[in-house]
Protein backbone atom coordinates (compact mmCIF):
# COMPACT_ATOMS: atom_id res chain seq x y z
CA UNK A 1 0.00 0.00 0.00
CA UNK A 2 1.66 3.25 -1.14
CA UNK A 3 2.62 5.64 1.69
CA UNK A 4 4.09 8.31 0.15
CA UNK A 5 5.47 9.50 -3.55
CA UNK A 6 9.27 10.02 -4.31
CA UNK A 7 9.97 12.19 -7.20
CA UNK A 8 13.31 10.04 -8.66
CA UNK A 9 15.30 11.51 -11.30
CA UNK A 10 17.41 8.52 -11.69
CA UNK A 11 20.68 10.76 -10.11
CA UNK A 12 22.34 9.49 -7.11
CA UNK A 13 20.84 11.41 -4.85
CA UNK A 14 17.24 10.51 -5.70
CA UNK A 15 18.08 6.83 -6.05
CA UNK A 16 19.83 7.27 -2.59
CA UNK A 17 16.08 8.51 -1.27
CA UNK A 18 14.42 5.62 -2.83
CA UNK A 19 16.51 3.04 -1.38
CA UNK A 20 16.29 4.85 2.16
CA UNK A 21 12.90 5.27 2.44
CA UNK A 22 12.46 2.01 1.42
CA UNK A 23 14.93 -0.67 3.39
CA UNK A 24 15.24 1.90 6.54
CA UNK A 25 12.08 3.79 6.98
CA UNK A 26 9.84 1.05 5.30
CA UNK A 27 7.84 3.55 3.25
CA UNK A 28 6.17 1.98 0.16
CA UNK A 29 6.17 5.10 -2.10
CA UNK A 30 4.33 5.60 -5.70
CA UNK A 31 7.22 7.22 -7.74
CA UNK A 32 7.18 10.05 -10.36
CA UNK A 33 9.73 11.12 -12.55
CA UNK A 34 9.42 14.04 -14.79
CA UNK A 35 11.33 14.98 -18.71
CA UNK A 36 11.57 18.56 -19.32
CA UNK A 37 13.85 18.75 -22.36
CA UNK A 38 16.84 18.00 -19.86
CA UNK A 39 20.55 16.90 -22.22
CA UNK A 40 21.21 14.30 -20.03
CA UNK A 41 17.47 12.29 -20.50
CA UNK A 42 19.45 9.50 -19.67
CA UNK A 43 19.00 9.65 -16.00
CA UNK A 44 15.23 8.28 -16.68
CA UNK A 45 16.52 4.65 -17.85
CA UNK A 46 18.32 5.10 -14.34
CA UNK A 47 15.31 5.81 -12.45
CA UNK A 48 13.15 2.95 -14.30
CA UNK A 49 15.93 0.73 -13.39
CA UNK A 50 15.74 1.50 -9.93
CA UNK A 51 12.14 1.35 -9.36
CA UNK A 52 12.69 -2.23 -11.21
CA UNK A 53 15.40 -3.30 -9.09
CA UNK A 54 12.50 -2.25 -5.81
CA UNK A 55 10.41 -3.62 -7.14
CA UNK A 56 8.33 -0.59 -7.09
CA UNK A 57 5.11 -1.25 -9.51
CA UNK A 58 4.06 2.64 -9.24
CA UNK A 59 6.42 4.75 -11.63
CA UNK A 60 4.97 7.54 -13.55
CA UNK A 61 6.85 9.45 -15.95
CA UNK A 62 5.07 12.73 -16.87
CA UNK A 63 7.02 14.15 -20.01
CA UNK A 64 7.03 17.87 -20.30
CA UNK A 65 9.13 18.07 -22.57
CA UNK A 66 6.94 20.01 -24.85
CA UNK A 67 7.46 22.64 -22.42
CA UNK A 68 11.28 23.34 -22.88
CA UNK A 69 10.88 26.90 -23.87
CA UNK A 70 9.63 27.89 -20.31
CA UNK A 71 12.88 26.53 -19.25
CA UNK A 72 14.76 28.20 -21.98
CA UNK A 73 17.35 30.21 -19.92
CA UNK A 74 18.75 26.97 -18.56
CA UNK A 75 21.44 25.53 -19.60
CA UNK A 76 20.63 21.87 -18.90
CA UNK A 77 17.93 22.39 -21.34
CA UNK A 78 18.82 24.95 -24.06
CA UNK A 79 20.72 24.17 -27.03
CA UNK A 80 22.10 27.82 -26.91
CA UNK A 81 23.20 27.85 -23.66
CA UNK A 82 27.23 25.46 -22.96
CA UNK A 83 26.99 23.39 -19.50
CA UNK A 84 29.67 25.36 -17.46
CA UNK A 85 32.02 23.29 -15.67
CA UNK A 86 32.59 23.66 -12.05
CA UNK A 87 34.75 26.14 -11.85
CA UNK A 88 32.92 28.41 -13.96
CA UNK A 89 30.19 28.64 -11.38
CA UNK A 90 32.07 28.85 -8.06
CA UNK A 91 30.31 31.17 -5.39
CA UNK A 92 27.24 31.70 -8.27
CA UNK A 93 23.78 31.90 -6.30
CA UNK A 94 22.13 30.94 -9.11
CA UNK A 95 24.23 29.65 -12.19
CA UNK A 96 22.98 28.73 -15.69
CA UNK A 97 22.15 24.78 -14.34
CA UNK A 98 19.27 26.25 -12.88
CA UNK A 99 15.67 25.40 -14.36
CA UNK A 100 13.22 27.95 -13.87
CA UNK A 101 11.01 26.91 -11.25
CA UNK A 102 11.20 23.47 -11.94
CA UNK A 103 11.40 22.12 -8.58
CA UNK A 104 8.15 23.51 -7.31
CA UNK A 105 6.35 22.54 -10.78
CA UNK A 106 7.79 18.88 -9.86
CA UNK A 107 6.33 19.69 -6.53
CA UNK A 108 3.03 20.88 -7.74
CA UNK A 109 2.08 18.31 -10.02
CA UNK A 110 3.16 15.85 -7.35
CA UNK A 111 1.18 17.17 -5.10
CA UNK A 112 -1.73 16.92 -7.12
CA UNK A 113 -0.84 13.15 -7.48
CA UNK A 114 -0.74 12.89 -3.46
CA UNK A 115 -3.59 14.45 -3.39
CA UNK A 116 -5.11 12.08 -6.06
CA UNK A 117 -3.82 9.25 -4.75
CA UNK A 118 -4.47 10.21 -0.68
CA UNK A 119 -1.22 10.44 0.78
CA UNK A 120 0.13 13.00 2.53
CA UNK A 121 3.88 13.10 1.82
CA UNK A 122 6.12 14.35 -1.03
CA UNK A 123 9.75 13.44 -0.65
CA UNK A 124 12.64 15.05 -3.56
CA UNK A 125 16.11 14.38 -2.75
CA UNK A 126 17.55 17.91 -2.42
CA UNK A 127 21.08 18.19 -1.23
CA UNK A 128 23.19 21.07 -0.20
CA UNK A 129 25.51 22.82 -2.34
CA UNK A 130 28.33 23.68 -0.88
CA UNK A 131 29.97 25.50 -3.87
CA UNK A 132 27.29 27.48 -5.42
CA UNK A 133 23.15 27.40 -5.20
CA UNK A 134 19.65 26.74 -6.19
CA UNK A 135 17.42 28.51 -4.05
CA UNK A 136 14.54 26.24 -4.22
CA UNK A 137 16.75 22.99 -3.15
CA UNK A 138 16.73 25.12 0.38
CA UNK A 139 15.38 24.64 4.03
CA UNK A 140 13.87 27.72 3.92
CA UNK A 141 12.17 26.48 0.48
CA UNK A 142 10.73 23.43 2.09
CA UNK A 143 9.82 25.66 4.83
CA UNK A 144 8.05 27.81 3.04
CA UNK A 145 6.28 25.81 0.32
CA UNK A 146 5.20 23.29 3.33
CA UNK A 147 3.27 26.54 4.69
CA UNK A 148 1.63 26.90 1.68
CA UNK A 149 0.64 23.13 1.20
CA UNK A 150 -0.64 23.24 5.07
CA UNK A 151 -3.43 25.51 4.19
CA UNK A 152 -5.09 22.92 2.09
CA UNK A 153 -8.24 22.07 3.89
CA UNK A 154 -8.26 18.65 3.25
CA UNK A 155 -4.72 17.21 2.86
CA UNK A 156 -2.60 19.42 3.38
CA UNK A 157 0.44 17.74 1.86
CA UNK A 158 3.98 18.07 3.09
CA UNK A 159 7.23 18.44 1.44
CA UNK A 160 10.27 15.98 3.14
CA UNK A 161 13.59 16.59 2.12
CA UNK A 162 15.78 14.73 4.39
CA UNK A 163 19.39 14.97 2.89
CA UNK A 164 18.94 18.86 2.66
CA UNK A 165 21.70 19.01 4.80
CA UNK A 166 23.65 16.37 3.21
CA UNK A 167 26.72 16.99 0.91
CA UNK A 168 26.87 14.30 -1.53
CA UNK A 169 29.61 12.41 0.20
CA UNK A 170 27.22 11.61 3.04
CA UNK A 171 24.46 10.86 0.36
CA UNK A 172 27.28 8.43 -1.07
CA UNK A 173 28.11 7.34 2.53
CA UNK A 174 24.21 6.71 3.43
CA UNK A 175 23.73 5.30 -0.47
CA UNK A 176 26.73 2.55 0.67
CA UNK A 177 25.23 0.92 3.83
CA UNK A 178 22.28 1.12 1.63
CA UNK A 179 24.01 -1.42 -1.23
CA UNK A 180 23.01 1.18 -3.74
CA UNK A 181 24.44 0.72 -7.44
CA UNK A 182 25.83 3.81 -8.76
CA UNK A 183 26.67 2.34 -11.86
CA UNK A 184 22.94 2.95 -12.03
CA UNK A 185 22.90 6.08 -11.69
CA UNK A 186 23.37 8.99 -13.57
CA UNK A 187 24.65 12.73 -13.11
CA UNK A 188 26.60 14.42 -15.85
CA UNK A 189 24.46 17.57 -17.15
CA UNK A 190 25.34 17.23 -20.52
CA UNK A 191 24.51 13.55 -21.27
CA UNK A 192 26.47 12.31 -23.62
CA UNK A 193 27.70 8.50 -23.48
CA UNK A 194 30.38 9.22 -21.25
CA UNK A 195 30.48 11.27 -18.48
CA UNK A 196 32.32 14.75 -18.74
CA UNK A 197 34.03 14.75 -15.37
CA UNK A 198 33.97 18.75 -15.42
CA UNK A 199 30.06 20.00 -15.05
CA UNK A 200 28.77 21.14 -11.59
CA UNK A 201 27.42 17.43 -10.98
CA UNK A 202 30.09 15.24 -12.42
CA UNK A 203 32.65 17.49 -9.49
CA UNK A 204 30.62 16.99 -7.30
CA UNK A 205 29.96 13.32 -8.10
CA UNK A 206 34.09 12.33 -8.34
CA UNK A 207 34.66 14.82 -5.26
CA UNK A 208 31.87 12.47 -3.40
CA UNK A 209 33.25 9.12 -4.56
CA UNK A 210 37.02 10.45 -3.80
CA UNK A 211 36.35 11.64 -0.27
CA UNK A 212 34.94 7.90 0.31
CA UNK A 213 37.53 6.38 -1.39
CA UNK A 214 35.74 4.74 -3.63
CA UNK A 215 35.92 4.40 -7.40
CA UNK A 216 32.78 5.89 -9.32
CA UNK A 217 31.60 3.11 -11.20
CA UNK A 218 30.70 5.08 -14.17
CA UNK A 219 32.92 5.59 -17.30
CA UNK A 220 34.55 9.28 -18.06
CA UNK A 221 35.29 10.71 -20.69
CA UNK A 222 38.96 12.38 -19.51
CA UNK A 223 39.76 10.95 -16.51
CA UNK A 224 41.40 7.92 -15.93
CA UNK A 225 39.80 5.91 -12.89
CA UNK A 226 41.57 3.55 -11.48
CA UNK A 227 39.66 -0.12 -10.58
CA UNK B 1 6.56 45.39 -24.82
CA UNK B 2 5.39 42.70 -22.43
CA UNK B 3 5.65 43.66 -18.75
CA UNK B 4 3.87 40.67 -17.22
CA UNK B 5 1.86 37.56 -17.19
CA UNK B 6 -1.45 36.65 -17.03
CA UNK B 7 -3.09 33.06 -16.80
CA UNK B 8 -6.49 33.80 -18.71
CA UNK B 9 -9.36 30.79 -18.16
CA UNK B 10 -11.90 32.14 -20.20
CA UNK B 11 -13.87 32.58 -17.56
CA UNK B 12 -15.86 36.20 -16.12
CA UNK B 13 -13.09 36.57 -13.77
CA UNK B 14 -9.55 36.41 -15.59
CA UNK B 15 -11.08 38.29 -18.27
CA UNK B 16 -12.17 40.48 -16.70
CA UNK B 17 -8.81 41.51 -15.03
CA UNK B 18 -6.81 41.15 -18.58
CA UNK B 19 -9.26 44.09 -19.88
CA UNK B 20 -8.50 45.66 -16.45
CA UNK B 21 -4.90 45.55 -16.61
CA UNK B 22 -4.58 46.36 -20.31
CA UNK B 23 -7.19 49.38 -20.22
CA UNK B 24 -6.94 50.72 -16.93
CA UNK B 25 -3.26 49.55 -15.47
CA UNK B 26 -1.65 50.35 -19.10
CA UNK B 27 0.24 46.51 -18.60
CA UNK B 28 0.70 44.55 -21.39
CA UNK B 29 0.50 41.30 -20.31
CA UNK B 30 2.07 37.99 -21.79
CA UNK B 31 -1.56 35.64 -21.51
CA UNK B 32 -1.03 31.54 -20.72
CA UNK B 33 -4.05 29.15 -20.85
CA UNK B 34 -4.13 26.03 -19.54
CA UNK B 35 -5.93 22.90 -20.70
CA UNK B 36 -6.21 20.54 -18.16
CA UNK B 37 -8.84 17.64 -18.94
CA UNK B 38 -11.69 20.42 -17.76
CA UNK B 39 -15.31 19.58 -18.99
CA UNK B 40 -15.34 23.20 -19.87
CA UNK B 41 -13.01 23.11 -21.63
CA UNK B 42 -14.98 25.69 -24.16
CA UNK B 43 -13.82 28.40 -21.75
CA UNK B 44 -10.38 28.39 -23.87
CA UNK B 45 -12.31 29.63 -27.56
CA UNK B 46 -13.82 32.69 -25.16
CA UNK B 47 -9.62 32.82 -23.39
CA UNK B 48 -8.59 33.29 -27.32
CA UNK B 49 -11.21 35.22 -28.54
CA UNK B 50 -10.61 38.03 -25.74
CA UNK B 51 -6.80 37.90 -27.05
CA UNK B 52 -7.46 38.70 -30.29
CA UNK B 53 -9.80 41.65 -29.37
CA UNK B 54 -7.40 42.88 -26.81
CA UNK B 55 -4.60 42.64 -29.67
CA UNK B 56 -2.06 40.45 -27.32
CA UNK B 57 -0.10 38.65 -29.90
CA UNK B 58 2.05 36.41 -26.97
CA UNK B 59 -0.80 33.72 -25.88
CA UNK B 60 0.73 30.23 -25.13
CA UNK B 61 -1.80 27.76 -25.12
CA UNK B 62 -0.10 24.53 -22.72
CA UNK B 63 -1.82 21.21 -23.12
CA UNK B 64 -1.90 19.72 -19.69
CA UNK B 65 -5.15 17.18 -20.73
CA UNK B 66 -2.68 14.11 -20.12
CA UNK B 67 -2.45 15.02 -16.56
CA UNK B 68 -6.16 14.58 -16.20
CA UNK B 69 -5.36 11.62 -13.89
CA UNK B 70 -3.69 13.80 -11.07
CA UNK B 71 -6.79 15.66 -10.96
CA UNK B 72 -9.20 12.41 -10.54
CA UNK B 73 -10.47 13.70 -7.38
CA UNK B 74 -12.65 16.66 -8.96
CA UNK B 75 -15.89 16.76 -10.59
CA UNK B 76 -14.57 19.38 -12.90
CA UNK B 77 -12.53 17.00 -14.54
CA UNK B 78 -13.85 12.95 -13.87
CA UNK B 79 -16.17 11.57 -15.71
CA UNK B 80 -17.04 9.42 -12.58
CA UNK B 81 -18.04 12.63 -10.53
CA UNK B 82 -21.21 14.37 -11.39
CA UNK B 83 -20.71 18.61 -10.76
CA UNK B 84 -22.63 19.36 -8.24
CA UNK B 85 -25.20 22.38 -7.98
CA UNK B 86 -24.52 25.38 -5.66
CA UNK B 87 -27.19 24.16 -3.19
CA UNK B 88 -24.84 20.39 -2.75
CA UNK B 89 -21.63 22.45 -1.63
CA UNK B 90 -23.17 25.31 0.32
CA UNK B 91 -20.14 25.95 3.25
CA UNK B 92 -18.39 23.10 1.81
CA UNK B 93 -14.95 24.52 2.68
CA UNK B 94 -13.32 22.10 -0.33
CA UNK B 95 -15.97 20.57 -2.56
CA UNK B 96 -15.50 17.90 -5.70
CA UNK B 97 -15.44 21.50 -8.06
CA UNK B 98 -12.06 21.94 -6.33
CA UNK B 99 -8.88 20.52 -9.17
CA UNK B 100 -5.89 19.00 -7.26
CA UNK B 101 -3.30 21.36 -6.66
CA UNK B 102 -4.29 23.26 -9.88
CA UNK B 103 -3.90 27.00 -9.25
CA UNK B 104 -0.38 26.19 -7.71
CA UNK B 105 0.46 24.10 -11.03
CA UNK B 106 -0.57 26.93 -13.18
CA UNK B 107 1.30 29.59 -11.48
CA UNK B 108 4.33 27.43 -10.97
CA UNK B 109 4.57 26.78 -14.81
CA UNK B 110 3.75 30.76 -15.37
CA UNK B 111 6.46 31.53 -12.89
CA UNK B 112 9.40 29.51 -15.51
CA UNK B 113 7.72 31.38 -18.34
CA UNK B 114 7.70 34.61 -16.10
CA UNK B 115 11.79 33.42 -15.68
CA UNK B 116 12.35 33.06 -18.80
CA UNK B 117 11.01 36.17 -20.18
CA UNK B 118 12.17 38.48 -17.57
CA UNK B 119 9.20 39.40 -16.19
CA UNK B 120 8.27 39.74 -12.25
CA UNK B 121 4.52 39.84 -12.36
CA UNK B 122 2.25 37.02 -12.33
CA UNK B 123 -1.59 37.59 -12.44
CA UNK B 124 -4.42 35.15 -11.73
CA UNK B 125 -7.81 36.16 -11.24
CA UNK B 126 -8.89 34.71 -7.88
CA UNK B 127 -12.30 35.92 -6.22
CA UNK B 128 -13.43 35.51 -2.74
CA UNK B 129 -16.13 32.50 -2.69
CA UNK B 130 -19.18 33.47 -0.02
CA UNK B 131 -20.59 30.57 0.22
CA UNK B 132 -18.19 27.70 -0.46
CA UNK B 133 -14.17 27.93 -0.35
CA UNK B 134 -11.18 26.69 -1.62
CA UNK B 135 -7.65 26.94 0.02
CA UNK B 136 -5.86 28.09 -3.48
CA UNK B 137 -8.03 31.54 -4.16
CA UNK B 138 -7.08 33.25 -0.40
CA UNK B 139 -5.42 36.06 0.07
CA UNK B 140 -2.85 34.06 2.40
CA UNK B 141 -2.35 31.09 -0.29
CA UNK B 142 -0.90 34.26 -2.14
CA UNK B 143 1.26 35.92 0.25
CA UNK B 144 2.89 32.60 1.29
CA UNK B 145 3.18 31.28 -2.05
CA UNK B 146 4.97 34.74 -2.49
CA UNK B 147 7.39 34.04 0.70
CA UNK B 148 8.32 31.09 -1.59
CA UNK B 149 9.14 32.94 -4.79
CA UNK B 150 11.05 36.12 -2.76
CA UNK B 151 13.59 33.50 -1.99
CA UNK B 152 14.58 33.05 -6.01
CA UNK B 153 18.15 34.74 -6.09
CA UNK B 154 17.79 36.32 -9.75
CA UNK B 155 14.31 37.02 -10.55
CA UNK B 156 11.96 36.65 -7.41
CA UNK B 157 8.15 36.27 -9.29
CA UNK B 158 5.59 37.74 -7.22
CA UNK B 159 1.28 36.13 -7.85
CA UNK B 160 -0.84 39.48 -7.63
CA UNK B 161 -4.49 38.96 -7.65
CA UNK B 162 -6.52 42.16 -7.43
CA UNK B 163 -9.70 40.51 -7.64
CA UNK B 164 -9.11 38.19 -4.42
CA UNK B 165 -11.46 39.97 -2.03
CA UNK B 166 -14.05 41.03 -4.79
CA UNK B 167 -17.40 39.28 -5.31
CA UNK B 168 -18.57 38.20 -9.02
CA UNK B 169 -20.81 41.35 -7.97
CA UNK B 170 -17.98 43.27 -8.05
CA UNK B 171 -16.06 41.82 -11.04
CA UNK B 172 -18.78 42.40 -12.96
CA UNK B 173 -19.33 46.28 -12.08
CA UNK B 174 -15.70 46.46 -13.21
CA UNK B 175 -16.37 44.62 -16.05
CA UNK B 176 -19.04 46.81 -17.19
CA UNK B 177 -17.49 49.81 -16.72
CA UNK B 178 -14.47 48.41 -18.76
CA UNK B 179 -17.05 47.28 -21.79
CA UNK B 180 -16.27 43.43 -21.65
CA UNK B 181 -18.52 41.61 -23.59
CA UNK B 182 -19.30 38.93 -21.61
CA UNK B 183 -21.17 36.68 -24.43
CA UNK B 184 -17.66 35.65 -24.73
CA UNK B 185 -16.69 34.24 -21.49
CA UNK B 186 -17.78 31.09 -20.21
CA UNK B 187 -18.73 29.45 -16.49
CA UNK B 188 -20.67 26.68 -16.49
CA UNK B 189 -18.68 23.84 -15.26
CA UNK B 190 -20.84 21.00 -17.24
CA UNK B 191 -19.72 22.54 -20.63
CA UNK B 192 -22.71 21.66 -22.36
CA UNK B 193 -24.11 23.93 -25.20
CA UNK B 194 -26.09 25.47 -23.04
CA UNK B 195 -25.36 26.61 -19.18
CA UNK B 196 -26.86 24.51 -16.69
CA UNK B 197 -27.79 27.76 -13.98
CA UNK B 198 -27.52 25.87 -10.78
CA UNK B 199 -23.86 24.64 -10.55
CA UNK B 200 -21.38 26.66 -8.33
CA UNK B 201 -20.22 29.10 -11.29
CA UNK B 202 -23.77 29.18 -12.91
CA UNK B 203 -25.18 30.13 -9.63
CA UNK B 204 -22.19 33.39 -8.55
CA UNK B 205 -22.89 34.53 -12.39
CA UNK B 206 -26.68 34.48 -12.40
CA UNK B 207 -26.44 36.69 -8.99
CA UNK B 208 -23.73 38.99 -10.11
CA UNK B 209 -26.37 39.31 -13.35
CA UNK B 210 -29.44 40.02 -11.29
CA UNK B 211 -27.26 41.88 -8.70
CA UNK B 212 -25.93 44.62 -11.13
CA UNK B 213 -30.24 44.55 -12.59
CA UNK B 214 -28.23 43.23 -15.86
CA UNK B 215 -29.31 39.93 -17.98
CA UNK B 216 -26.51 37.84 -18.88
CA UNK B 217 -26.15 37.33 -22.32
CA UNK B 218 -25.01 33.77 -22.74
CA UNK B 219 -27.92 31.05 -23.07
CA UNK B 220 -29.16 28.70 -20.05
CA UNK B 221 -30.68 25.49 -20.05
CA UNK B 222 -33.50 26.20 -17.67
CA UNK B 223 -33.82 29.26 -17.11
CA UNK B 224 -35.62 31.98 -19.20
CA UNK B 225 -33.68 35.24 -19.24
CA UNK B 226 -35.82 38.55 -20.21
CA UNK B 227 -34.00 40.54 -22.91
Amino acid sequence: MMNAIIILSGGMDSVTLLHYLIKRQKISPAIITFMYGQKHHKEIACAKEHARILDCKDHLIVDLTFLKPLFARSSLVSNQIQIPNMDDIKGNPQPSTYVPNRNMIFLSLAAAYAETLGVPDIYYGAQKHDAYGYWDTTTQFVTQLNAVFGQNREIPIQIKAPFVDYSKTAILQLGQSLDVDYAKTWSCYKGDSLACGYCPTCYERLKAFADCDLCDPLPYNNICVET
